[in-house]
């Protein structure tokens, strides 16, 4: 699944580059507020990148192994909300940034309620949402592998976890924990202690960018809406007291840990992982933040700054004689890339309409409800419109018929 | 440029039905603070989407003025962006959430600079950077057409806004506005007393989906790095403390106003203007807010929830004999889009490769550097590449040569 | 009015002695936020003590005149209060320590009222209660002398002062301020450059000490209650995010200003008044500060720490032949004083009662009551009591009779 | 020791009337947040008052016994100043007011010192200090009898601690705590059951009022400074986010519990005990307050309110033949019963002059080194002084000598 290196592609190449220029960068200090972490090497610094068709690049330190820490949060949340529903959860825990730090005590006034999963009692009370099994085992599915606990680290946390023990007991005071506390905590503790590489936070960030399903299996770990909710809370609440001018200037949901990991995900394009063990004031890895904003600035990856594609979903336009009019759409129809072609039919009706959806994938229930609204306003109108598909899926209940190519449609309409 | 009832495209039909729907729910009430607005039509209710090649679908009073108040923010931050770029613009506001309502006093110690441009304290800053002519001038070139101040509410904010003006002498106080208080709270004034349609919303949201270009006159407004970065501070910052909710659950950066007008834009897909004067009690439209919900749900609009296209940026692969490879790219060429052919090429190079840029229209330079480098390790190992282009634009400085046909540049491989 | 030098009076050699100690303290620094103040001479160090007869005390510069700032907070505070009574004031301004510094920004959720009279928000407010005159003329009163306005730190103060306008509008627009907020603050700015010298502050200081009458004059300048009120107001907010500290280790209600004065007063003993411009981090003066803790200290003044004088007012008790007894009583009668006496007389009453009230000066009307309720049971059980009071002031209204000398009374018993 | 009704003595008829009337009032609501509280009685209704020579006023159910809760805080910490010291006291809990509710979470940011004793966390902390046997044994000392701990209520208090336990792992984690926070919440739940009666209350008030000596006993329970320290906290934090509007309007530092008591105390004047379990929204009891507003307003006790007394402790002044002056002194001498004397013989010094101490209690250094110093200068200008004093004490070390009775220092100095 690594990255070999390639001498002609040269993405490697690329992220290699970037990998060795920030290993200069050796600011920053090893957390140290949990002993065992400052045993960590704090030259190690791995990199990867998990494409949506499951390849991952790799540089650096990426399969060194450290503890998860907070970036485990989002993912957690992530089983919650599909066990759950994003209702139920929110019942539980609030969505909204703190703008403060990791620890801070901001609780909703009355409830209790902490204001999102990552902080640290947003998370504890996430964590206390499900069996630790159910925990450990999601995670595994995330990463694709089975992922250990670090014993020893766990022990480390255990010890040192005052304020969380402190957090737990306040929201349990308020009614918003209601499982026990320094069971909560320790399950927290567990679910920080689970060894991770930089490879795995990139397939595990490669499922939230791919909508729920795994990248290299395909297999749906969480639903498409899961997904996305988990993307957002990431977007407005992953950077703590940073994470305004985080989405201002890299422009990737992300996370943070105090171990130095780090994932982030461009939604419908890449999953990124980072190790690099030393901190800045805000509690982030200096290089893991330093090779986002060079992967946002060098690659144009920003959520809100997107290429603009070619709007339309129609790939290919031809006018046969007769006024037969033939579309041939392709991608995940959406309605940015349907509307064009309904406002051009609408425009100018032909005689007849061949709709080829071979190359459409998973299309948008809007837009399909949208072109089937369409084609029965022609029908309406005598305009007689015919689907091709090979697979012959029927995605147009109001279209007259369906043919498996192109050839069979045109005899079609040329009879009549 | 408004649209006109047709037929056979169903999407006025759809706008039309949501707009219906909606307007059942009279629940909120007309802000009166400023005793100006008490007088607007409770009834009315206007929706517009326009679209990134300039068409602008309408609903309901999407013509009935009001004033732009807090709306202006966004433009007026972009206009400031625009001027002094975004890390002179931040030293003077910042970027993060403040988690307050709108009127929030909470200012950074030590140097009072406010925390974002769409509470008060952050738009009376941005508005004092800027000369007022060049603001109205720029809210103008927004819409695409003069906009009037309505002088009675202007008067009507002049009189009642205490709470600006002791937020402006706060600053001065602590040094963070320079310009004085009171004619900077004038002009901020000023500037919320603009008069705009829900159309005119809609066009200006459409320049900052469109990364700062106008959509229907293809000006250039603001900078693409301008446009994405308002839209950056609306996502995390436009709807008060309610911002991490609606991102969740709407997922449209956007951005509300006590008047009753909202923007929300989809990022490379679409703007959106709407006005409804019942407000929430978070000062938020209350139609409004619903309208976003619904088509952020009927129509699958969610930043976070992008509809997964056909990755590869190549619509068309054709392997001719004599291991000769034609790879026929479209649309604006970006990381995510390239990065499959260069995997694809690496993996099993050909003999020969065309290169069909015909259809790619503005191509990101991080995908242009990468593409060319895989040419010159193609070059490397003696596989000749030649591009077609009929506009000769010279996009690849390492290929052999570049025709203007396809058929050309097969004959010149044929005959090599 | 002011201290000669005197041989043979300790005290004077005291004062001289603490303020030549001090002196060699040259640590804090002289205001600058308004330019004017940075002119004071930094060596300059005023001490005056004033006693409740009249006589005051005074070591060091205590008659270089300053701008009396924030020391003149209290006794606007207590003119207001003499005007509309606590209940109005209170509707206005609370009374609860803010437990910040002297320009925070913290006023009641909702009504914007300020939180306490001590720090800005809340001097703006009660100044805008009262005609600029009647300020001018009350601190005046309160001195015992005309006080003049500077011109020069008055014009400095309006030009500085937008944090104070911030204020006042904040109040303005939640409707706290019903005054105009630059009329209000421009007053304020008036009354904070009155000019006084630690000599008149230990006057002002002593009409509170002496429950609101003039020591000097004898003249009453606030109610019994307007004085206690303000006494306790400074107590616990006099100080600013320092009053618990100061009221532990000093014991002294006291308030401080930015030009380096402070008043300090012990309820029914002294008042004080300091002068020395150089200021600590928290903006008191650094020697007046430090002579109000060796006051404290070496002269046993502490509020809660009292001198446990004898309880009972009875200052001779007799018992004639016959069962008679005799029993004169002195100073203001309270309930403490009183309590003692009708202990013993309902535990072994006599025959007959003389209660010598010669010495009694003003006397509590619940001491009264309780005594003249004791002169009733007596009465009831046919024990006769009779009054001495060469004034003849009736207190008793229970008693047989009342005669002007004691020998009168014995004879009257005698014949019984 | 309990008030026996005494038809001639006014006082205990005064306070069943106080508590007679405050019955009518049946507003407030038991606690019940610990399940065990709301078992009590709500018409109970109890009243004690001790004076300082031991007396104790008692009325209504002063002798039902109910668990201390918060009013325990006030002697713990008298009990830990004793042991430690203010400074070192002070070093881990603070003494400014939090204006915030008794369950507030403020502790001084990086050190997590709590704001002052009278809120949780610093009970907490403040009872950390001490074992939990010394703690036991010390309240016992303050009541004058043994306490019991009440087991249910105990039992009750540790399953719904939750909110204490957060607070002392919060200080824990902050480095504040150096105990361990589940045993020092265990120990701060047994120290709040201890049980007592309003009796008990006004006798342990009665130890602070009087100095830290026992009232009834006369047993020093704690040093002069540590009770007066304990008051001062009390009346600066003693009520919560009301404690300045207490002490404006009641004047006297108290402390309410949540089981219904409240102890108030008028330093060198009285003791005072209160139960009754209904509580306001502030968690204080309703006729508790009420019985503290009556007795302050009818009574006229108010700490910054008090009966001005006869200044000067001279009682008898008496000028015989030879210029020979003679003053008799009486009292605790203190700064401001001294200054009047030395004043007047500086004036106009006597040819030679008897100090008649025989009355004078227990004075405070600072008058006995004034006074000897006064002794001295006159001494320098030949005139002679001594003292009378049968208990021949020594008091001034500058007197030429010191007699048994007035008669003899007369005899001797018409010899000179």
């Amino acid at each position: 699944m690594i990255n070999e290196p390639n001498r002609i592609n040269p993405i490697p190449e690329l992220l290699d580059a970037l990998v060795g220029g920030l290993r200069e960068d050796t600011g920053g200090t090893v957390a140290s507020y949990i002993p065992e972490l400052a045993y960590a090497d704090p030259e190690h610094f791995g990199l990867a990148m998990c494409t949506l068709d499951g390849h991952v690049y790799a540089a650096g330190e990426a399969d060194v192994p450290f503890t998860i820490q907070s970036v485990s949060k989002p993912f957690v949340y992530a089983l919650a909300l599909d066990e759950f529903g994003l209702d139920e959860v929110m019942r539980r825990v609030g969505v909204e940034p703190s703008g403060e730090a990791f620890n801070a005590i901001r609780l909703e006034p009355g409830t209790g309620r902490p204001p999102n999963p990552m902080v640290n009692a947003g998370a504890i009370l996430t964590t206390s949402l499900l069996p630790f099994d159910r925990i450990l085992d999601g995670l595994a599915r995330f990463a694709g592998r089975t992922l250990p606990v670090d014993e020893t680290v766990y022990a480390s946390e255990y010890r040192t976890g005052d304020l969380n023990r402190s957090l737990a007991y306040l929201m349990s005071s308020l009614g918003a924990l209601t499982a026990d506390p320094l069971e909560s905590t320790a399950a927290y503790f567990r679910q920080c202690s689970v060894r991770v590489t930089a490879s795995d936070l990139a397939v595990m960030a490669g499922v939230l960018a791919n909508a729920g399903a795994h990248p290299v299996t395909g297999e749906r770990i969480v639903s498409r809406d899961s997904a996305s909710q988990v993307l957002t809370v990431m977007a407005s609440c992953g950077m703590y007291d940073f994470s305004g001018e985080w989405l201002l200037r890299v422009g990737l949901p992300a996370k943070s840990g105090v171990s130095g990991g780090l994932v982030a995900a461009l939604p419908a394009q890449f999953g990124i992982g980072l190790y690099s063990p030393r901190l800045d004031q805000h509690g982030n890895s200096v290089r893991a933040i330093g090779a986002c904003e060079e992967l946002s600035a060098r690659f144009g990856l920003h959520v809100m700054n997107p290429v603009v594609r070619k709007a339309s979903a129609v790939y290919e336009r031809r006018d046969l004689s007769g006024g037969i009019a033939v579309r041939r759409l392709e991608g995940d129809l959406g309605f940015a890339g349907t509307e064009p072609l309904t406002r051009e039919l609408a425009g100018s009706p032909p005689s007849a309409l061949v709709l080829d959806l071979d190359r459409v994938g998973d299309p948008h229930p809007a837009a399909l409800r949208m072109l089937d609204r369409l084609v029965q306003s022609l029908a309406e109108d005598s305009v007689p419109v015919v689907v091709v598909d090979h697979r012959r899926r029927g995605l147009l209940r109001n279209a007259e018929t369906e043919f498996g190519s192109l050839g069979e449609a045109q005899q079609y309409l040329d009879r009549s």
